[in-house]
């Protein structure tokens, strides 16, 4: 059984941006507009080895998302979860799932695609309006 | 000397919504949708003494705000910062302010008035795209 409620699924399916929040390494929050994909189980996002986000997600699993409706915006979906597992994407083969997703035309494979990677968050609670 | 970049402050100027991310007591982080209002000076938000996002920054003021651009998604400004104060808004005079900024019509004071404060968050760190 999915946490997601049934009325606010739709923000997950539709090419919205979310705002993926993370720890920081001194236990602050970090928060910045993210790609996502959402397979019914776990939403996944791309990031690179190199990137902050990916060394805080590493170090402490625990994240949240926050998605609003553009054309209803107090319409709003919040995911909480933990990072279930981080696979490899170094042909950024997901990356180009993503960008297709969200409409940017790619050619070729991402260039960072040897750092690149797939996270995993499961939701364990949301909260929703 | 503001410490947000020039380039975007007119995602603080715009009545855009924020995601506010703060440290829930178990320390993983609560991230949604808020109004906000920028001064030149500090980030201010009306909540409840009644909302978890209340207690969550009296006992951790650390935050974070996403904002990203509608009309150009992957502009985006993060601030990072700390709660300075937060002062009483039982006439629900600041609910207001942000209520006509973001035009949401108001027929008296905001129902919970008597529980409203105004909460000043001191951006330290930016990040943007």
């Amino acid at each position: 059984m999915s946490v997601i409620p049934g009325s606010h699924a739709d923000l997950l399916e539709r090419p919205l941006f979310c705002h993926l929040a993370t720890l920081r390494a001194d236990g602050t929050p970090h928060v910045n507009p993210m790609w996502f994909l959402w397979d019914g189980d776990c939403l996944s996002f791309t990031t690179s080895t190199r990137r902050a986000k990916y060394r805080e997600l590493v170090d402490r699993p625990d994240a949240a998302v926050s998605i609003n409706d553009p054309e209803a915006p107090y319409r709003y979906l919040e995911v909480r979860g933990r990072v279930e597992r981080i696979e490899p994407d170094t042909t950024g083969e997901f990356f180009d799932v993503l960008a297709k997703r969200y409409g940017l035309a790619t050619d070729g494979p991402v260039g960072d695609a040897p750092q690149r990677v797939r996270i995993f968050l499961r939701p364990t609670h949301t909260t929703s309006q």
